[in-house]
């Protein structure tokens, strides 16, 4: 790829996201680790791969304004209708699409070529780790979700059996789980290597913030009568 | 203080918090925190103590919208007009008013009084430790902050050095040093415990990020040509 066919894409790209900083440098990270795992796949076609990497969250800001909407979906479309306008080839144009569309965790899509493996796994280390909770927390400040819920009784839900949207359910449900979901060999070895550090972060918050609860509840009772 | 009481001033709280729990259960976590805090100090007015934490942060709606406005200034207001308009003592007003002032870590009003303290301590906790790393990501979330400053190179700031505002920046210029600031010995020991739970995140946060830029800009470089 030359590097003016690099900047059109990240100048498209850029357009795509708003001002949301941490959006953008998500797109480099997953750009960056995708490099990274296509070090050890068999026939990858760069030019694809970067591609999808840099245009593969142009859609969010479409399913943000309408959650009905998948960003996968929006973006797939979005993508290879920019790249035909700019003379790129249909048949690359449509590989591009077949990354973005089946990059989605949720979705049905699954990923058939080795770059559509690799964005998918490089966009999922994005959830592993450290920055995965920091992603998933300005996630829930931006919602207005809270960190956890609280039962009838006072007590700090861990997450297991929540009902209600919380950063806890969201670890117990999505992050916890995520490290088994990998389809390339040097994806799961960087996941796994994040993996403590999730896990040592939810159990910190959670020991702090439990006791708090407990002793205050009790604390409160003994001066609030009746 | 009776239950009447209490239930008059948390309605009041949560009147005043629109619709963001996470901010609302701060509230809860200061208010546990301060009573456990308050089992070690001498001579604590429980009724000032409870009803300064459950109203300490009334005035952040006004600081939100208006960042020129000091939330703690706003608040300790609203609180004693509150107070005084439902037929509470004056001096009573005036001490809860004088909590809420002096609860803010930048201002010049130095906390005075034994149960201004300890909610000055309670309300410093909750940016110790895992707690604290949640509720600042929560706040860049929403705020749309990103999480670390990129320089000119490529390169990863670790907050040290920053001036723009960021996660890292926030980290190194209030989170890492905010131990050291505690009037109470049992709130400074409730710090300490946590102390390490914040450094590993932002050190795991930092060794995952960094070699991915680092890597990544490299071998982009081989693939993107002039």
């Amino acid at each position: 790829m030359t590097s003016h066919v690099y900047q059109l894409l990240e100048e498209y790209m850029l357009s795509c996201m708003g001002d949301s900083a941490h959006d953008k440098e998500h797109v480099y990270r997953v750009l960056y680790s995708a490099l990274e795992i296509a070090g050890e796949e068999p026939d990858v076609d760069y030019d694809v791969l970067i591609c999808a990497c840099l245009l593969h969250d142009i859609g969010r800001g479409e399913q943000f304004e309408n959650p009905s909407l998948c960003h996968a979906q929006v973006g797939s479309e979005k993508a290879y209708r920019f790249l035909r306008e700019q003379g790129f080839a249909e048949d690359f144009a449509a590989r591009v699409r077949h990354c973005i569309l089946a990059h989605r965790y949720r979705n049905n899509n699954v990923p058939e070529t080795v770059e559509a493996r690799i964005l998918f796994d490089a966009d999922k280390l994005d959830v592993t780790g450290a920055i995965g909770i920091a992603r998933t927390l300005f996630y829930k400040g931006r919602v207005s979700e809270p960190l956890y819920s609280v039962d009838s009784q006072g007590r700090v839900q861990d997450g297991t059996e929540d009902e209600k949207p919380s950063f806890f359910q969201e670890y117990k449900y999505k992050l916890e789980d995520i490290y088994s979901h990998f389809y390339t060999k040097r994806g799961a070895e960087m996941a796994r290597a994040r993996r403590q550090a999730a896990a040592d972060y939810y159990e910190n918050l959670l020991a702090e913030v439990r006791p708090v609860y407990e002793k205050g509840r009790q604390a409160l009772a003994k001066q609030v009568g009746a």
